[in-house]
């Protein structure tokens, strides 16, 4: 498989949280020579929250996540690729269970403070005695700056492993915000989207956790797709630490505290940015694409025909194909069931006008057209004439890649 | 382009109809060396019904056909291929009356009762001037069996011409339905997908026309996609010359007239068939799948969880891969956002039990199933374990060539 060419040269680097230490190993589960198991050892006091898959068909660390999720505390996260244990009826149950004892026993904590998740093929039954046994190993290993291991074993047929870090100031303390994410494919809209563990050492309240998780994936992974489909395994949680409250830094009790407007605005931003790496190594994908519908009567409808735009298979491959074919961006307007007026419609690619007043805009060339699109990374912005409000998607092309990937992923 | 392993290797041949006359001809629209325009002439009574694209997006031809119907009667069908005269603005409905104008000429009707289509590229301006003028030859040489001539007039990126007929009997008297269509791409659910033209000698009044249209459509077109895109010109009208009335049918006011049981069933054939055909000529299409949801809350929701297997990206992929990848399946489901038990999910390759009661079923294997995804047409059945409801809908898979035919459409 090549590396996708949005592979960043060089990955980002993510300082030390006081309270989190990680450490991954290669345990076998079904990749042959790269880590597949990933530990995450979290204070006592860490305070958690987290957004799940609305999959009626939610994998077994998912029900096992929403379960605790209430709780707001944790001491353990464990996270494998190769099997997503989805579908795997009451096995997949019990190897929940006991790789949260597991978990547990080596991190001397209630089963109830491990959080779980497991990401690859849907429907074979995982077993956890190929890898509970290497916990305990993983938990004397584990160290402050293992991000780069941690993000790689979480990793499917992502090409790169996925980073990102902020800091931000509270009652003049440094606060650091660290995320890792893995993406690839079953990447889509109106969920939290795939794997993403977001850190910090911010000291918050269980709903402060909540809160803050929620309004950051609202418009960062609930704003990307790759290919409109959802995963069983949708999992994000913020990890609180609290570490900083030794620094003086006041316990915030909820997310909508004004003294935590810049942690809101860093989760936020680890988030999109995270969620914007997810989008450039979706499977095959060679162009990265935001689009922005804006003259909507509503940000939902607005989000909507974004999606309506982002999912459509024939705007996707004229992408592919560097076509400025607008006349499918009409046609993903029309089909998204909201309100759109055909006859105000004006389209952009970048800052060329090709669509206006419902036709083709008046001076607008083939050829301009043509030589944006050549880009890797584009802009399409949407006016659909009916109202104010605007929003914007992320999302790639499809590519013969992209069925290459997946018409053998299992082989 | 290559021709469809479904394409049938003899087309069906369509008796004539009374009342109805066909010509086609090389206009030079877009396409060189093929027909692009068709005319067909209807006697005076011709009752019409209609279904049109939902799109917000509609087409000129549309809008003028939406206009019209409700009138009810019809005496001419002009039909181009190559440009869609959608998104062209008050260019596109000049367009649409000139060309109406030269049919009513030629037909020796009033304006509307003139009905109009056109599919191909949408957004650019389509000049009538270049075919208006070969209309009235048109007329002059239109015969009553010309009906593969018309049939491949309005094909775009198909590879075979879609026809199919049935008879019935009505008051001791034969009755012939007749249909053509186009399809390849843009094609999916929840509305009239692409143009279907319908023609019976059946003596109907519009409100029965009209009904029968409507009734056909629901478990036919409304039941097929391709890739998940709606176009911007999706029209089926059916046509009801009358001339069996002469042979001494009497007229039916109601589609749910009982004596016209069998006309109901024969429309709904002849739409099933075609939107059949036209899936399996679905642009790049190397598998036809039927997928039924059964136990579901209600036909609405088996719908809904069918077309969203139907539509999955990764399960379109994993079909045209022949892997037996149910995973995909259970995460399609999953993402449907209607009802479905996880724990008494059911999934059948053809008669082969894949998945029982939320799991892997006792007994299968891999080998079993992938032996089974090497036909070419398919079955898919999934048992969502909550109600009795059911429902069928039919697909193509997703191939390279599919991306390939989309990403220079234009060029």
């Amino acid at each position: 498989m090549s590396i996708s060419p949005f592979a960043p040269r060089k990955l980002a680097e993510l300082p030390a949280i006081e309270g989190v230490r990680l450490a991954a190993c290669e345990a076998g589960i079904r990749y042959r020579g790269r880590k597949d198991l990933m530990l995450a050892l979290l204070a006592p006091g860490t305070a958690v929250g987290g957004v799940l898959t609305r999959s009626r068909m939610a994998s077994a660390p998912v029900d096992w996540c929403r379960e605790r999720l209430a709780r707001g505390t944790a001491r353990a996260l464990v996270v494998n690729s190769g099997n997503a244990n989805a579908f795997t009826g009451m096995k997949g149950r019990e190897a929940v269970r006991a790789t949260a004892e597991a978990a547990a026993e080596a991190a001397e904590c209630t089963v109830d403070d491990v959080f779980l998740a497991s990401t690859g093929v849907i429907g074979e039954p995982l077993d956890p005695s190929s890898f509970t046994g290497r916990i305990a190993e993983l938990a004397r290993a584990a160290e402050a700056g293992e991000w780069e291991s941690a993000a790689r074993a979480i990793m499917t047929t992502d090409t790169y492993p996925k980073l990102a870090t902020r800091t931000v100031t509270i009652d003049g303390q440094d606060v650091t915000v660290n995320g890792i994410a893995k993406g690839a494919g079953m990447i889509a809209p109106d969920m939290a989207t795939m794997l993403a563990f977001i850190f910090t050492d911010a000291p918050l309240s269980a709903a402060a956790a909540q809160g803050l998780c929620e309004a950051g994936v609202a418009d960062s992974f609930n704003a990307i797709t790759i290919d409109s489909d959802t995963s069983t395994s949708d999992t994000v949680l913020l990890f609180a630490t609290g570490a900083a409250g030794a620094r003086g830094v006041s316990k915030l009790a909820g997310a909508d505290e004004v003294r935590g407007a810049g942690l809101t605005a860093a989760v936020e931003e680890v988030m999109r940015d995270l969620a914007h790496q997810v989008v450039k190594d979706g499977e095959g994908a060679s162009k990265f694409i935001a689009i922005t519908v804006e003259g909507a009567e509503s940000a939902q409808a607005a989000r909507r025909i974004g999606f309506s735009i982002a999912n459509s298979p024939l705007v996707k491959t004229a992408f592919a194909g560097e076509d400025p074919n607008w006349g499918r961006v009409v046609m993903a307007v029309g089909k998204a069931g909201e309100a759109a007026d055909r006859d105000r419609l004006a389209i952009w690619f970048g800052n060329i006008q090709v669509a206006a007043d419902g036709e083709i805009a008046p001076g607008y060339t083939e050829e301009d057209g043509a030589a944006y699109m050549k880009g890797a990374e584009l802009e399409l912005r949407v006016d659909v004439g009916v109202g104010s409000a605007s929003s914007t998607v992320w999302t790639c092309d499809l590519t013969p890649e992209y069925i290459s990937i997946n018409a053998d992923y299992r082989s």
